[in-house]
């Protein structure tokens, strides 16, 4: 199977998100270098590092957590010739509930290979709880 | 006053986990590049950015948290030409305790400029507490 190229880091992240959310086990692993070196820190997690450990945990995400969707905020952006960091904040909304999650922080590097740009670093932490809004609640 | 000039990463890092320890505000900022997009998310903590939001973190941790000493462990490198990226497990261990805490884990990305190497982000996580060992504890 021929891996697809991403030609910008953006379209690397749209497709990280994508098989995220889409929980695409494949899509995801083709997101990620074929290298030892790439490191992936889930929420309040260990750090895992290469294929094996990061496929392994995205496989028991896929198959036990609640299916989500995404919405990415507030991107900000560095860049180099060959690395691109993105530090987003990642608003999950679960399966059959109404409300956005609080914002979960993802630090995501992407590296210029021959295969175009691919993740080598996704590191995600939690952020404390929203403050419910004081006053009247309107519907 | 005239800010050091870090020539490496590595010098850079370590200043910053010297003024760490050594609740050394102005040495905290002398290794942060003095950009308005420089990010920092500390353990649980929202996305700070820019200089006057970060310093003011720093302010926070060295009035109120107790002294820390680190040992950095298992340092993971990418490299470009004027981007670095720093996986590291930070043991962190409190004034007056024996032990270490479990690790957090950070994301230190420095980027070369006019003023030598500087930090752009700081991106620390924790991890679950440590399991304790079985058997019996030999001192």
């Amino acid at each position: 199977m021929s891996k697809r190229v991403f030609a910008t880091p953006q379209e690397a992240e749209a497709a990280f998100y994508r098989a995220f959310a889409q929980r695409d086990l494949d899509g995801m692993m083709a997101v990620w270098a074929d290298d030892e070196d790439i490191i992936c820190v889930h929420p309040v997690g260990e750090r895992l590092q290469g294929q094996a450990a990061i496929r392994h945990s995205w496989q028991s995400i896929f198959s036990n957590g609640p299916r989500m969707s995404f919405r990415i905020e507030e991107p900000r952006v560095l860049r180099d010739e060959r690395l691109a960091v993105h530090q987003v904040k990642e608003r999950i909304r679960f399966e059959d509930e109404q409300d956005f999650q609080p914002p979960v922080m993802a630090t995501n590097i992407y590296r210029l290979g021959n295969g175009g740009w691919r993740m080598v670093l996704h590191h995600a932490s939690p952020t404390p709880p929203l403050e419910k809004p004081s006053g009247t609640v309107i519907h």
